[in-house]
């Protein structure tokens, strides 16, 4: 596989000090990922793609299909820049955010860290992560700023000890910042990742946050910096423990039903992929590589009481605690 | 298969003449299609389900899962009835409908059929039709009515002979009733089917119209009759060319990318289940029942030039007038 590093030389630029932290912090963290996926899966081979924006910016992303272990894996960075149209500047008005238009005009500058990894074995579960900047210079040449990210579990099965060595890496992660962050953002990610017309969470959630822009840019910077780091010890352990499971066609089937409700938040709920539809000139081949190679749908289907089916079920409709 | 006519029974009422002869009209129309089916598919069983609505009326759903020639094709009939919530009648306004609220309530009354019918055979097409009835009760006492509907065809791969069979079936149910409305609600339909991120129309088109209240509710209501009565007929035959074509799994492989962007139109844009996810107490796998049993995301797919996968490609992008 090529480094997914090299090709970003180009993006970076004449810019601030912390985009050009936050740019590197990104790319090790896609490197990372991608070397560790690409060790436990011999078959796997990265299709690595670097493309521009028209309107500025571009990107690089990494794609493995049809591998051993691995179903699909994407994992993106971008960095896009240009100025805020009027509608995006309204739903960050609508979070709270007051912006000062020089001219009607918001010129913008996002950049983020986007992965979803779907294995084929149904005993390993999905992980999806995001971590993203986002800077907003104002009328008086001011400038906004803030983090947002995360980082997601999505079983098929539920097992209840990765569900715990998941939180706990992360939990401890968020610690080192904090002893509130955790909390705070395990409920956000259990509200955010909600499919309202099933009634359902997407998976065991992680961690979320979002606009996040105190105590201080260097503060925030270091604790999206530990989640980051986190994202291979608290999943690789768990693909390497089960990805030589055996698995029943029953268990693929569930699998695939799960995926289809993945495929639903994604295209009716995530705000990301919402935006990015909506966004002219984005790259729709990688917002859309977030969907499972395969997903199935079955009229009225509902999985036998105590069956461990109806198990990971109660936990996506009642959310658990898993650390303390 | 159980006759699905029965169960509606309870759900005629004390309702005004239209609102019965609509229902009947939609009742049939479930009947004759399901029966069509069912002739088709020895090996289908469907499973009809009558469900009651909390806040107000109900419906009868007919589905069909992995048959020898439909893999999943549901067919429902829904009537609703009571109050519209302001976000609904916003969304009307918006459509150019001026609404007198009594005491800031809408009562309505809404009926319809829809279906999509997903076969297993690659050149066998997707179809969708819906049918529906709007009724709203002013302030003043005075009622509002509407119709609004359309079928519409989905192939994996083109067959000229079944597209110009399809509209023009269509075209000559629609010419009874004047020779501008097939012409118009061909367009509209082209234009609705759009998945914007894609550049593609979901199929090859067929008739969609809404909102229709003129020149008269008999006139509207004896146009409508004619295009449910030209659902078997323009689709049927279709199938029954077809069903026993030999296909390959490279051919299997582009049905099921192609029933991915089925998913995307119906999730990402369809107004109908936009407006089921929405509204509360709606019948959420009703509503989903248009999913494909399975679908596919590969990244970055593109057929070859000159195959069969972009001829009908160009034809999503650049859509045909098959009969003139």
């Amino acid at each position: 596989m090529a480094p997914p590093v090299s090709g970003l030389r180009e993006l970076r630029s004449r810019r601030g000090e912390m985009r050009s932290r936050v740019e590197l912090l990104l790319m090790e963290t896609q490197a990372r990922v991608c070397r560790a996926l690409a060790q436990l899966d011999g078959a796997a081979a990265f299709s690595v793609d670097s493309w521009e924006r028209q309107e500025g910016g571009g990107g690089i992303s990494c794609v493995l299909q049809d591998g051993d272990i691995f179903e699909k894996a994407g994992v993106n960075v971008s960095v896009v820049f240009g100025h805020l149209s009027e509608e995006a500047a309204q739903q960050m008005r609508s979070r709270g955010k007051t912006l000062k238009t020089k001219d009607g005009k918001l010129p913008f500058c996002a950049m983020g860290v986007s992965s979803v990894i779907h294995p084929k074995n149904p005993h390993v579960p999905t992980i999806h992560f995001n971590y993203r900047y986002f800077e907003i210079e104002q009328a008086d040449g001011s400038k906004q700023w803030w983090f947002g990210g995360g980082t997601d579990l999505t079983p098929t099965y539920l097992n209840q000890e990765d569900a715990v060595h998941f939180h706990k890496t992360l939990k401890e992660a968020c610690d080192k910042h904090g002893p509130e962050l955790y909390p705070k953002y395990k409920k956000w990610c259990d509200n955010y990742f909600y499919i309202k017309h099933r009634g359902e969470r997407r998976g065991i959630g992680g961690i979320f946050f979002d606009d996040l822009d105190s105590p201080s840019k260097e503060e925030v910077f270091q604790f999206v910096q530990s989640c980051a780091e986190a994202i291979v010890p608290c999943y690789i352990p768990i693909v390497k423990k089960h990805c030589h499971d055996s698995f029943s066609p029953e268990e693929k089937l569930w699998q695939q039903l799960r995926r289809g409700r993945y495929v639903e938040f994604n295209l009716v709920y995530d705000r990301g992929t919402k935006f990015g539809l909506a966004t002219p000139g984005s790259r729709i081949e990688s917002i859309l590589m977030s969907l499972p190679l395969t997903a199935r749908w079955e009229y009225m289907h509902s999985p036998p009481e105590n069956s461990k089916e109806a198990e990971i079920l109660e936990v996506l409709r009642n959310p658990k605690n898993w650390v303390h």
